[in-house]
């Protein structure tokens, strides 16, 4: 194995992750403005394959049709030069004055009808572009105040946007997804959809629910604190893991967008270690785009944009090492056997039980030596969390 | 109005709430145990309608059918005594060590057959006390180690008990729903289904989901710093807001089972604005049980303890008092017409607009004004809540 | 009592703060300059009794001599206009480019040099202005990655820098004292000094301690889910409190800086309670400026600007009105004796007693009847809590 | 190098740790009670060189003197057969329901009279056994309720016990020094002196401050989200790291007590590489007991005890290998430097440098090229994060 990135390797980078210029609540940028062909071209030459954009990171909003259409055509042809896919596109619902309370579900009809133009004409370029996702993050759709929003009214309104695209790219045929990117606050003080459980329950209200599905990113679980292994692991398992957004985070603060691996380094590898040995028969459980959504830290300059857009799938490549040798070694092999990790994918029922059949044994509860749990039958957990502790450290 | 309170406003405890000993994790208990029988006739004087609780409550974990039935008839007759009902059952799969690793989804198939057994044991006495509610609070279901749970396993087998309860009720005609109740961590270091919405997202993969809904708790989902207001939300505008757990959290940190009110009194002020003011037509949208699940702190004796109970009933009916006020003064009215906040129940689109129609309508877009929203078209968010505080604070 | 703030609530506004346009993290400006003169005008009119701000809030980084002198002037003559004092002035050591890795302790020590200069260029403008307190909030002090800053060494030259600023103003006269403003992340991941507590530690490392006091701020503690209350009683307990920022934050998550009571409503009560009762004869603790260090959200326009502003200010003074009732009512009284709240006043030693009297005091220890705890002796602090909240809602 | 730990490396641990029964706030016990000669012969086994305890630990609360003594014995005679010495001890003023407001600052002055004894008392024994730290967790000492605790009154309080063991030693003549334990909440809602800063501010205010310092924990600073190396960093900085607790924590949640390494191992690499390589001279910064205080998962058996004993020892000597192979590579030595790190430890200004000097040098501001560090100067902090987490890997 190789920790040098391949296109076989499907790591895919945003436009504005690399072209982050610096800016943030406290000051203003650091970085000159990155031009699209330059971005391109560099992240060809590290060995991604796929790029992935806003509109507005390509166009600034409020562009001429002319000025849209030419740093378009400047894009194809590095496209072109490249060899670089678009397997992504997304739309900026957020940043323009217009969009200060949200997009789909702003207060104010007109926005919301504005948001839904703008999400149309860049879903059109997605499709010319051949991306298979859009991504929606609805930064904006939420409130500081509870009396601010109408939630139920919000989630109405959402979904009237969402059956809308469902149809037109329905009737039209196109060959795009939709994977709407959950996250729980800022910079609203409270996020419509805040995880990835009440995204993927929303999805369900949606009349074309199968062409929805969700972008977990892994610092907006982990601003709540959740467990973002586990989140994959419920999205694979309802298959609505669309896409994923790879960075660090560390802990309950402000969105961090730190390079993957350098927040939760144990949460990291387990994540790799389920997208890439998670498959039913110990394979790939997801096999789309392994996309950066980061920002070089602002005390970096142009140097330290390509060193952590490098480090990002050099991580990412280092964990699948770290991860392949785990599910290898013999000795986590007979850990995880003690620990009966395989057993739960047994069925607790007998093949073909039915509640009475299970009321009927009394070796499963009248008989059952439940006694035998205190100070014994121990799960072994904690050897097993060292055994993963020292592949992760590259000692074993 | 009154906040003296009255069955009618369908207040219910849990017998663990009321009954806890104080013991935590740095520290035994501080009080004796408390009888059924004493606590029923306590919760009735002071103007409850319902009681509910744990199998383990009633009776200890391994008791001979004898004492189960003894205590079982206890409280039927002090049921009798008061008027006091049983409108929620749930069971303990946390406490007993052969839970360690959880119930229906600890890795070992022999625990998860007990669980599933000593569920429908409790289900059983549910129905027969006329409860119209199960809650399942999987407490123990998670893990501290990422490698030691294959989460999609663990939804599996939760799934495999959780249709078997569904077909059980559906064919012996019980008439009784099933309520989810997340939450993110502790006892674990990770919960399954951490929050509202991956239970809601869960449910839809069930074979029966119509049986299934939430029991959300206010310090479950502050304890991963969401907006419980927002969850409860979502719940009902997809109706799966089956019962609720009152009580008061002091943000992210141990779960503190404080006096509803006592925590985020913003978030208790909108919750409770919804509950009774966010129906259709401006009555209540949730009519079940205001179910209390808090503890009285370690700190107090028994005179603490129904103090603590009251002090639930008489902070919810003075929020309600306070909620009533403030969506009664003109100056909200006018305040939230002009925050736009009703505007966000108007449909996006026309009557009958196509998507091709939208997009032929120049005044959503090339000719929509977006430049008005700088430096103007404020929401008047901030004075909105500056409303809502003063009726909070009783100053209005 | 009154709720209209007069100059005599002593009530103050960082220009920054009534002048913030909006721009956050993923989204520019919403609203166009805020002119000093005018912020000057409006506050006063609002009854507000100073202004603060940074050089860069006043003349932009950068600046000509010509440029800033004429910002002064302005400032000067409004000031004088309207009868506005300058009770403290800060300095932006965090914005620019040449900030991006702190200020006094920027791993480059030209950065270093530089950073000194202009806080002393500030430092003589507050003096001239009759400021009394410098307030030092070190934003960029900090670091992302742990090997990336040497800890010890930045806390020996912040040392080095704020000595020299303590000789200068000794050496010269000047009446004017530092307080360091603590932050635990944002926009660093860490930062240096991140709680009352560290800052408060490290002061009595300092050459003249009692030149340098802190500036808590509401959010920042609360960001890192610290009691705001408990801190600004250590730091009164250690006579450090020389200036205090009053704002809003909902729980660990990003800075959001609302208005004063629209987050913790609890501990804004008793916040108030301490500053305004909790003097030793029952008066102010607290006698310097209420300073409120707040942005108005960026979903407002300049009304909401104004709205905000006022609502800071009555907020306030409706929490001075609660606390004051609180302390008056007979019932709370008859509780915080019940509680023993004032039995921790009285020392734990009789008057001269030794070590060996009390370890001789058999009634200390042999013969106390701990067992009287268990199941006796409550506290009452639940109902003591139940009277405070019934206060702060205006129900007594 | 080795990672077979020895005496040598002076690894101690709690007898509450190893003995930790599993208790929780949701269930009893998993585990049969360790004996304390057990626990020391076991520990002697593993390579452990020392044990520390609280009394109750040892003996229960409410032992005869007779009981106690007993137990004293069984414990010096283990240690004398295996050479285990005990290095620190400390007091349970928290488990028993006479301290349920606390020890020192409890609202009851007979409980802080009785609190005081019994601290007193396991001072005399710690002394006896040869103990040079005495640690104070002061987990009780706190409120849930603001009005239910004047926080003044409770720093005077704990200052007027601190004094008095301070005299008390001093004039004894006792080889011991106090070590502050700070914790932010849990059990309590918020506890006095949260964090290692407040704890070290609060040590200025004693009569004899060179005879306090801190003990501080991992999981306790990171339930706060504060950055537990910078904390140490800063306690090296003022002489106060008397003592240190490892662990293993996972966000900011309910106190976890993992296993070190087990939670953010980032800062548990640096956090050894500080301990291990941060001396002036590139030696070890402290010397004392690495402690661990931690939990083995209530899942296990003994068995696993140990195992997680074990792990603890086995984590941080890797960690020891992977920080001192960091420290040895020349690329990182060149990242260092070109980061500006080492240049962090020059002095800002120049030797003998006045503030009038330093004024009138125009080089430092005047003729600053402060736009050279906007797209140019960056610090390559990103570089050396990658750097320092192949080298945690074990991947260069």
């Amino acid at each position: 194995m190789t920790t040098q990135p391949t296109p076989a390797d499907k790591f895919s980078f945003g436009l504005w992750t690399v072209g982050y210029n610096g800016a943030d609540p406290f000051g203003g940028p650091t970085r000159a403005p990155l031009d699209v062909v330059h971005a391109v071209e560099k992240l060809a030459k590290l060995g991604a394959y796929g790029l992935t954009f806003h509109d507005d990171d390509l166009f600034a909003f409020g562009s001429t049709a002319a000025e849209r259409q030419k740093q378009i055509d400047r894009l194809k042809q590095a496209l072109s030069d490249t060899g670089l896919i678009v397997p992504m596109v997304t739309t900026n619902l957020f940043s323009a004055p217009v969009f200060k309370d949200g997009g789909f579900t702003s207060n104010d009809r007109g926005v919301r009808r504005f948001a839904m133009r703008k999400a149309m004409q860049q879903l059109a370029l997605g499709v010319e572009l051949g991306a298979k996702t859009f991504v929606m993050w609805g930064g904006r759709e939420g409130a500081e105040y509870d009396s601010a929003k109408n939630v139920r009214a919000a989630l109405e309104r959402y979904r009237e946007a969402l059956n809308l695209f469902g149809d037109h790219v329905t009737e039209k045929g196109y060959d795009i997804r939709f994977a709407i990117e959950p996250k729980p606050n800022e910079p609203r003080g409270d996020i419509l959809l805040p995880t990835v459980g009440h995204a993927m329950a929303f999805i369900e209200t949606l009349e074309r629910p199968a062409l929805f599905g969700v972008n977990p990113e892994v610092g907006h679980e982990q601003m709540a604190g959740l467990n973002f292994t586990s989140g994959i692991a419920q999205a694979l398992y309802q298959d609505k893991l669309f896409h994923i957004d790879l960075n660090g985070q560390r802990g309950i603060k402000y969105d961090q967008d730190l390079v993957f691996g350098h927040g939760d380094l144990h949460n990291a590898f387990s994540l790799v270690d389920l997208l890439e040995n998670g498959g039913p028969g110990g394979g790939q459980s997801y096999t789309g785009p392994r996309h950066f959504d980061y920002k070089p830290s602002r005390t970096e300059d142009e140097t330290g944009v390509w060193d952590s857009a490098a480090a990002n799938m050099r991580t990412y490549l280092l964990l699948k090492e770290r991860a392949a040798a785990f599910r290898a070694d013999p000795d986590v092999q007979e850990a995880l056997t003690a620990a009966r990790v395989f057993e739960l994918s047994e069925n607790t029922l007998d093949e073909n039980e039915s509640y009475d059949d299970l009321l009927a044994d009394r070796s499963s509860y009248e008989d059952f030596d439940h006694d035998a749990y205190f100070n014994g039958k121990g799960f072994g957990f904690v050897r097993l969390q060292q055994l993963a502790t020292e592949h992760l450290m590259g000692a074993r």
